[in-house]
């Protein structure tokens, strides 16, 4: 079934955002479910996200099988998205990632919570999934569906989940809307570092989190977007993921 | 009533030198008090302050009802402005941003106080506005009116007011003069965060702001300006704003 | 001998890709095996890293006389590769850098662990020589085989010494091993400095670190190489070091 | 007295390095001793340093007098040059920054001291000035001799004197020397701010530092120059300073 391309240069500017944002480096990935075949997801290959382009793009099913490799190497952590994708039928987009503000809250146990509106959507309570848990020694990558599936249930109803010494889970109805959460979930994570530095912090209020989260228009992302795109150099264009899921 | 073009150039260089020097995101805003309507204001539509061009400008009256709107829609926080032109007639231009500085201040109730001159017109006392006092749990966004007089009244005759889990407003007699105090009130915050951490930190004296404000002339705002304008990709003119505000 | 162009363009590469990253300023350098001459090696003259190119390769023996120097100045430190070269007949690159991360904790003896997989090649136990050990007081720079021979010996079989006041060195099988641990070990530190300020941290087991070097395959630097290639403006090419060390 | 238009170049440059390595923002300043008339010094009229040309650079008495002002405003701070060619006639060049690592020190009298060996030059023991001290309530700013010749005397033999909440005077006897001196002052402060938050630091011996200034040679500054040039985007010349200063 093929994907209208732009939803795929959607992908490959989310990729790219990532990068130019400082939430990916040379490792991190970005999915979107696919529009067509539900439990199947598309993903780059095995790549920078910041030197991907459309032809990187593959789709994978659930258990992270390549439905056409054409020998392209897949991500070893592939396995993520496919977990997410199984537990969360809401979840259309999902990004992976080790933003350098996450990883001191993941190895020390310090909730991460949210003190600006921007961040209101990570939620109260951020959870951070260990693999020694369940796991034992491993090499902390999550690199079949034994170890997404526990991280998955870690993450439940929420939007992102910390993954101890590695970095972090991002979940959302959208592509803008996880690269958003991504970027603001690192803005988050620094400045609340500062803030514990400087004394007692107030974070949001669990009516102030619900509050923005009801009045959060589709602008705030576009908003955000544009911007985002013309750093990235890349084209700003109307949003395909608009709008229930269609055929394409 | 037509406003020089030079004027809105200035207020687009004044959104791109913002962006630039990393005070704004894809958030945050700036405006100016109509020369020839001093109860109305000049400010972009809703977008990115490093995307605008004069053509988003809009003309807004007291309470932020657009004169001309035509299909462009407008910052939902545009009444922080409104509120400060009606409470100060002092006031000619008016900065909403959210630089990473002046947070962790806003969440630990951290006195922020000016250790460098360049900072001095903060004033010794800057307060934190809480939307939570008045307004109980919301999105912290000012999106009214009655939330916004109640910032300004918290500002008072000051030149910035904290916003708690929010950011700042910055008020002042021109673009030149809110732009850079907006840039050295975030550099102050940085360093006030280290300096805390070495130890006992001397403040200037209000002897000192007064000595500083006090002989701090028009050249201190342009060599700034020039300079920020070559890094914004803009043309460095003559101060439009410059003598007493006269229709145009 | 002569050494094929690819490798040397691979030298080049590897310090144009550290000054970008910002692991090297105008100091630092890095080297490899000579490919034919198993105890020479080789390295640019004394020039910034960013600014080097092919003819700026020299070949030293392993006590580092210039074979050729045709009027080109050494680098004062040269001799911390030859001993490092001498002693492990396992490693065939080497970085000496001072990058930002790691000397806080080279002057406080803090220990430096590796928290997140991409570090988990510096090793449980990295060691932080100090020349005033065995030296006294000196410039701290390593311009003596008796030195580097101190400096090697503190190595030991490990990835990473730490050097007090100075920076540290990094020995490897590869260039693209030798990069990725210099830029990972110095993000590694960043992040082990914020983490303590947040609480106790946790560092990979040992059985973590095992199995993360166990499973880490090429793909893990040449993901890593391409994008640095392109930040860094240099073709992404074969790699030259592949395989055994074939005579060229 | 005509001064020879590469020793004018190499000033600009200086002003273009000192911007693009962060030393200076829209203020500070750099200026070089006359070479034929050795109580006058070239210095850029008032204008941040990145935006400077050859057309700027103005000669000035030992008082702060312009020569051939043509027009051109000086900088109000000028006399800080002044009053330490005056005591120090081994000094031939004078930089005043207000980097953003020196400030904490300035404010809160903790010891600035070398921890690496490129900051050696700023000695064991770095005083701070404070214009209250003598001055009372000011703008902090030394616009005057008095208070030039005051921290002048403070700075006494030394490289690098701090200036509380303002920056600091770095002098030396050539544009590479105070440039270096001023990165690396700037670099070790930093460093040391990150080291202070992990344990008890060990700062270069009395000794070290000798060991280091004396062994520190020309192609020091050389290596430093010819990068920062580069980044500047400035042509790299052979040094017009270099052997005894001849009248051009």
């Amino acid at each position: 079934m093929k994907v209208a391309k732009e939803l795929l240069e959607e992908l490959v500017t989310a990729n790219r955002i990532l990068a130019r944002e400082d939430i990916v480096d040379s490792f991190g990935h970005v999915s979107i479910r696919h529009p067509g075949i539900p439990d199947h997801y598309l993903m780059s290959r095995a790549r920078a996200p910041e030197c991907i382009d459309v032809d990187d793009l593959m789709e994978f099913t659930r258990d992270g099988a390549a439905v056409d490799a054409a020998g392209r190497k897949a991500y070893a952590e592939r396995f993520i998205h496919g977990a997410v994708y199984e537990m969360r039928p809401d979840v259309l987009a999902v990004v992976h990632h080790h933003s350098h503000g996450v990883i001191p809250f993941g190895v020390t146990g310090m909730a991460l919570r949210p003190l600006i509106p921007l961040a209101a959507a990570i939620g109260a309570d951020v959870p951070t999934w260990d693999s020694r848990t369940s796991f034992g020694d491993t090499s902390l990558l999550v690199t079949n569906m034994a170890m997404a599936r526990d991280l998955a249930a870690t993450l439940g109803t929420r939007t992102v989940a910390l993954m101890r010494g590695h970095g972090c889970v991002v979940a959302g109805g959208s592509l803008r809307e996880v690269v958003l959460n991504s970027v603001y979930l690192n803005l988050n994570a620094d400045l609340q570092m500062q803030a514990h530095a400087l004394g007692e912090v107030t974070f949001l209020s669990q009516g102030e989190i619900r509050a923005v989260l009801e009045t959060r228009g589709a602008f705030t992302y576009e908003r955000a977007w544009e911007r985002w795109c013309r750093r990235a150099g890349r084209p700003y264009d109307v949003r395909p993921m608009e709008g229930p899921l269609a055929d394409v």
